[in-house]
């Protein structure tokens, strides 16, 4: 058996028929990858397979055979499609066996929570390959497995269930993978990203070209909802000449860009906006149309969002806009619930009605219906009432029902951090 | 050149670092797989890799001598981190090279679009492999290449902005792959979906053990937010026996466990109690305290719901539920805004202050601060008022914030749909 090398490198296999068949989205993937990234061990590569053993087998295999390291998620559930354990014991020529003590536990432990017997499809959970160290499962029933063979090389079996994956990660798989990462440590994969709204990935582009390519880093451009995020990342270097270096570089970059640029890392364009309104000393409030309460719920999603989000008024019907924000008939009538008089008039009810001193009001058309030639699906108003001072700007928005509405927000947003 | 083989089973190949470092959650891949899974193709495969050209050539070489048929999403902008196109031309052994209608058709777009030159880094995207046949984008400006060798293995490269891929996938590459699929097509992968809620992963398991196993056919759960789905899976049967078989056997299950099931396949329960609203007559308010408008968004996401959701009141903070709501102040003293008689006024309050018929309530403690010992984090009370009966119950949920806020939303629906 020789010494294993310090861990820098993983592979990530997710196993499951829901994940191949385009059921449910891989969250459980971007999640292992940020946490492993934050004590310097890379993803290297993914793979995902559905609930059939040889391929579960053939991906694993292959990503031992490269890489030497190996989590799997998904399949470890009771029910009859989890093939995890079985197909990699027979990769290690492992048997299975039945694990007494997690029998055991999992008993109590239906009896004392759902206050009834264990469900016999649960005793699958206590089979384990030969050899296997269990990984505790502090967040439901499946435990965790690595499986090792002589020469180091491993596989770690996370469940699938992203809150029990979450927790098992956290409390027992990453302490155990930073002792791999064994002495040569102290180096660390980091990245930065600077958040811009309102500019085109290729205008972006242009405007850094002439800082020519930024030394030993890697620069992402990722198109999304909120904008376009530049990713910058450094791999193998110390803590802090990583941050130094990231530093440095984020500075050059905000000097060209900066005026597109809203926020650093992932913070949301709402927490920005509601730092901003503290700063202020101001309390906002939201009235909305098309958007049916998805600003308040980004605002709201904020942890301690309470001392400055008030709520506000979802006015869908053309009635509640009426008589929950005193939008005037006249306004509706002559110019339709999308125009700039009813987004003014929302944006002031927003603010007088909640006693906020900060409203902001979207009325658009979100579609797929209800777009005509004058107000084709896309257009939208966006209104902000501060302290009495009302703006209004028309947008022309692109993309499915989901898209415009959150674009919509995000906009309404952006013109308030502005104004603030 | 022999014949391609009628095309049934394809690999998927994501690219970008993004990706692999998890700032970026892979929609592509869910999407691609539902709309392939449609016309019979099956994906047996998924991997993702990073901006690194050895490890496109290696993957998507993998994938190629292994089925022979592959898809790749990312890499195809304008921005220095792209490789596809160069790496997988130097798997097919091509040259780039530039196709110059293409520049001229970009050159043309950004003087009418934008009225401007076009940027220089959007150069790029006009090269093309030797040989490749393009994919017309209609949704961006970079095309997607089609690259086929002389035994018919194929790689098809399309954009990874979710929006561009998915209109180039409708437009283009579906009807390619369709004629692929040959003439011994007529057969399909299909799905049915019986979505559940407020019952255990494993207690569904145990109740549908009984059946025994069923025909020809694989059975997941599938543990998410709104529940646990139960998905039937048919493989190559032509379509009216797959949909005969799936309908059998969803019949059966719904035997066993239907008071379980809200819904089939993909509907949303917000849609399902717009339609049972609908039904009934009634038009529907909320009145959202700790979720901030997540229902409000939920209801409203159905197009077409404005003529049974009226829109609500966002009562974030004690004020606004006094005041827009009529939340009696003597309720807020006496029992906290998260408690039995406030989740009930706020109910009340929903559906006299709109007009509705319906009133739905939500006022809890979604974490992860605000927590006591009376009413830990996850207390939850939801309230419904229909015509005046109003009905309330404490719940008593699990999660991180955004968790305990989607679930609170998805108890209050299903109450409601019980009640209606």
């Amino acid at each position: 058996m020789t010494a294993p090398a310090a861990l820098r490198r993983i592979e990530v296999v997710t196993i499951g028929d829901e994940l191949l068949l385009g059921f449910t989205i891989d969250t459980n993937a971007a999640h292992l990858a940020r946490e492993l990234a934050a004590m310097g061990i890379e993803v290297v590569r993914r793979a995902t397979v559905g609930d059939d053993a040889p391929a579960i087998r053939d991906a694993v295999g292959q990503a031992l055979a490269r890489t030497g390291a190996v989590i799997t998620t998904g399949g470890l559930g009771p029910t009859s499609d989890d093939l995890t354990k079985p197909a990699i014991a027979e990769l290690f020529a492992r048997e299975m066996v039945l694990d007494a003590a997690h029998l055991r536990w999992m008993q109590e432990r239906w009896r004392s929570r759902f206050g009834r017997e264990m469900p016999e499809s649960n005793r699958a959970q206590a089979m384990l390959p030969a050899g296997a160290i269990k990984l505790p499962n502090n967040h439901g029933s499946a435990p965790g497995i690595w499986l090792e063979d002589a020469d180091g090389r491993f596989v770690a079996m996370l469940p699938g269930v992203p809150r029990e994956m979450r927790g098992m990660l956290a409390d027992t798989l990453l302490p155990r993978l930073a002792a791999r990462r064994g002495s040569g440590a102290g180096t660390v994969v980091r990245s930065r990203t600077l958040r811009t709204t309102g500019i085109a990935e290729s205008l972006l582009a242009d405007r850094i070209a002439p800082l020519g390519p930024l030394e030993s880093m890697s620069l992402a451009y990722l198109p999304g909802l909120d904008g376009v995020d530049l990713r910058l990342t450094v791999r193998d270097l110390p803590a802090p000449e990583a941050d130094a270096r990231l530093g440095q570089a984020s500075t050059t970059l905000l000097s060209t860009i900066g005026d597109t640029v809203y926020a650093e890392d992932s913070a949301d364009l709402a927490e920005v906006v509601l730092s901003a309104c503290r700063r202020a000393g101001k309390r906002v409030a939201v009235a909305e149309s098309c958007t049916g309460g998805m600003l308040g719920m980004r605002l709201s999603a904020v942890p301690g969002s309470s001392d400055v989000f008030l709520g506000g008024v979802i006015a869908y019907h053309d009635d509640v806009k009426r008589h929950l924000l005193g939008v005037p008939d006249g306004a509706l009538r002559d110019h339709g619930a999308v125009s700039e008089p009813v987004a003014r008039a929302m944006a002031a009810g927003a603010r007088t009605r909640t006693g906020a001193e900060i409203g902001v009001a979207i009325t658009g058309v979100a579609g797929p219906g209800g777009g005509s030639e004058q107000k084709p699906v896309g257009t939208v108003w966006v209104a902000w009432d501060v302290d009495g001072d009302v703006e209004a700007e028309r947008l022309q928005l692109w993309g499915d029902r989901h898209e415009v509405r959150y674009r919509a927000g995000q906009a309404a947003l952006a013109r308030l951090r502005r104004r603030l």
